[in-house]
């Protein structure tokens, strides 16, 4: 087995590789790793069961061996995922800015990739996949961490992908992972500055703080999100209840779901009992402050419920004096990822979206929204929720960094 | 005085009131402080000597007395580049992408500042008025942490600055100067991610690294420049001694100064004696690889010499086999700041500029260029040698990040 240097070096060295390959060779790789992923099912459905037979022998939770798990459709839909990146336009190359100085340089400003990027992510075999393909397209090498949960799916995906785009002339150490996944491992790539130029923490908030609080590579931050929404007085309270029903129900294991309700105390008694009656139909637990509790029976809520990404059905609630102490609440006890406000305020409206201080800011829609796909990006490797390099979903531009290139015919400084 | 906690907490309040400024307002407060400086200038001299007393008596270098020494002509010509700033179209605001979705949301991505921003520099107190300038047009708060040898000028400065912005009614808290200049502060205020966004050095290699290695909130690592310079095999040898000469000598203390030149094998015997004539002039010492010493008398280079950032009348020199020995060696000793091939083959050209992986990357022109000004980003915080966020010189839009408004009409996600 390679050591974590070896592999960072081969990273490196691939990344100057991969930097130089044109769309047609980073697209034919990429359609040749999502049929190779469809025609080696049957083996990564075997190394799967592996990793779900010890999971259920580990007596994991069943919602983590769902998300382990891997059938012929979820292969399909890798593959799938794989094409649709080989179908986006190719970042790298854009001249994003050019002119002719004064001195008669030609200076343009080049898009062009970030080098090696890293992973660290949970026990997710798809992920294996995705970040390959995106970080291929965009020029990067990457090295990947899963969990070590899924090893056995991780290996068979990162050898069927190795295998497919070496058949395309494109060297295996594009695409590399860390098979040996003891925690000592995860804290010696966050070390590895000499080889990689990004590190990317894909999972949850425990992951994401070990890897922002070790890390001497720079790291964006994803996914962490404690989203807020806000119901502004004289909101409609039919379209507050419809928002808030679906961004914490929809899907409330992601990082877009509502965690937190704050409501305007002049619609607390008609809103809380109408909400309450919503959430109730999906068993939703509500912590609430102490006006909340002399309006609505619900648990009381702790300073630390407000700071907490449940991801499952709770939520916490909020009665605030106005606007304000709405603002000031999301951005003190928020995580900066998307809040909402329902308002029919034009004034509110544009406070709240000036004022917020988050990746992504909406004014009578769901927080549920906030996604590299609906955003337009085609694809995502994360959400951000720092405010360095990349902030909101992060598509293949996000995987990228700039050149400038000077051309001359012998000038010099004055 | 107040704490680093304190100063923390009050530019992180400051920061949510700049980001909201208008455009007038901000550069009304520029140019209070333009005036401010000029006005006040046999305060601002009072203090600086002071340090330069100090400085003499600790028996510093000549050089850094010049750095730190402030005159009138020199005041003036900092309140003059705060003018400039002011002169600047504001980035804030700016709608980079903007659509309507399939859901009918429309979804903007603007331009926002990123915060607080703090700066770590040495005893150049210019730096003082001109990171504040910035930092507030930019619509960010900044805290400053300066050199202690230039205490005395920086509190005079700032205090100035402070009472001209305070004039056009905004908050002090927006220019933070940290008086405690011992080590520990500085320590403290890499750990303050709690209220700081962004931390920016600047200054000497030791400076930078201290940073990159011990801090907990980003950084944008600035300034360290070993670059170089490739003279080709077949290339217009009297241009590539000019561009040599002026890359080496012109200014040899700043950062896109050459540091080393690398010779193609072909084109030694002749080029060599050429360019050690030329840098006798100046006095330049040559470190020479074995193979240069065989053709030039000069001092033996070390592999260590290769990795060093001069800034003096020193140069390294290495004769290479061919451009991918040049290339690789610049991606390996270099610090990807600004590095340039002298050229008359196409082809080499085009291969340099894809291969070399650093922030500038020249053709036939001396590396002397790679500045915020020549770059036409009308000023200059200053060049980032890393990928992430930034990469080369840094001016308004690189103090900013964005932020996504996202105005519905009561849409939820199916």
């Amino acid at each position: 087995m390679k050591t974590l240097s070896e592999i960072g070096a081969a990273a490196k060295v691939a990344s100057y590789e991969t930097a130089l390959l044109s769309q047609n060779d980073k697209n034919t790789a990429l359609r040749a790793i999502a049929e190779s992923l469809r025609k080696n099912n049957s083996f990564i459905l075997e190394e799967n069961k592996k990793d779900i037979e010890k999971a259920e022998q580990n007596g994991i939770k069943s919602a983590m061996i769902d998300r382990l798990r891997l059938t012929q459709e979820r292969i399909d839909s890798i593959a799938e995922g794989v094409l649709q990146i080989a179908a986006l336009p190719d970042p790298i190359g854009e001249c994003l800015h050019g002119t002719v100085n004064t001195d008669g340089l030609r200076i343009n400003k080049i898009r062009v990739p970030l080098g090696v990027i890293a992973i660290i992510y949970e026990a997710r075999p798809n992920v294996t996949a995705d970040a390959a393909a995106l970080t291929l397209k965009s020029g990067n090498s990457v090295i990947l961490r899963g969990g070590k949960e899924a090893i056995h799916s991780n290996i068979a995906i990162t050898k069927t992908m190795q295998d497919a785009i070496k058949n395309t002339g494109i060297t295996k150490n594009a695409i590399q992972l860390i098979e040996d996944t003891s925690r000592e491992t995860a804290t010696e790539l966050m070390r590895l500055s000499e080889y990689v130029d990004v590190l990317i923490p894909r999972g949850g908030a425990g992951l994401i703080r070990s890897v922002v609080e070790n890390s001497k590579i720079p790291v964006v931050e994803t996914g962490t999100g404690n989203c807020h929404i806000y119901a502004d007085d004289g909101c409609d309270q039919k379209m507050a209840a419809d928002i808030v029903f679906n961004a914490k129900t929809q899907r409330p294991s992601v990082c877009n779901a509502a965690e937190s309700l704050l409501v305007h105390k002049n619609i607390a008694k008609t809103f809380l009992p109408e909400i309450k009656n919503r959430l109730d139909e999906k068993g939703v637990e509500i912590r609430g402050c102490k006006k909340t509790l002399e309006i609505i029976p619900c648990v009381p809520a702790t300073d630390e419920d407000f700071y907490t990404e449940f991801l499952d059905y709770i939520i916490s609630v909020k009665i605030v004096q106005n606007i304000d102490e709405a603002i000031a609440h999301i951005n003190k006890y928020g995580t900066h990822h998307s809040d909402a406000i329902i308002t029919e305020s034009y004034k509110n409206a544009e406070l709240f979206k000036r004022k917020v201080d988050s990746a992504a800011v909406y004014v009578n829609a769901s927080t549920r929204f906030t996604d590299g796909y609906v955003f337009g990006l085609g694809a995502e490797i994360g959400i951000s929720t720092q405010k360095m390099h990349a902030r909101g979903p992060m598509g293949l531009n996000e995987l990228t960094t700039i050149k400038y290139t000077i051309d001359g015919n012998g000038q010099i400084r004055r």
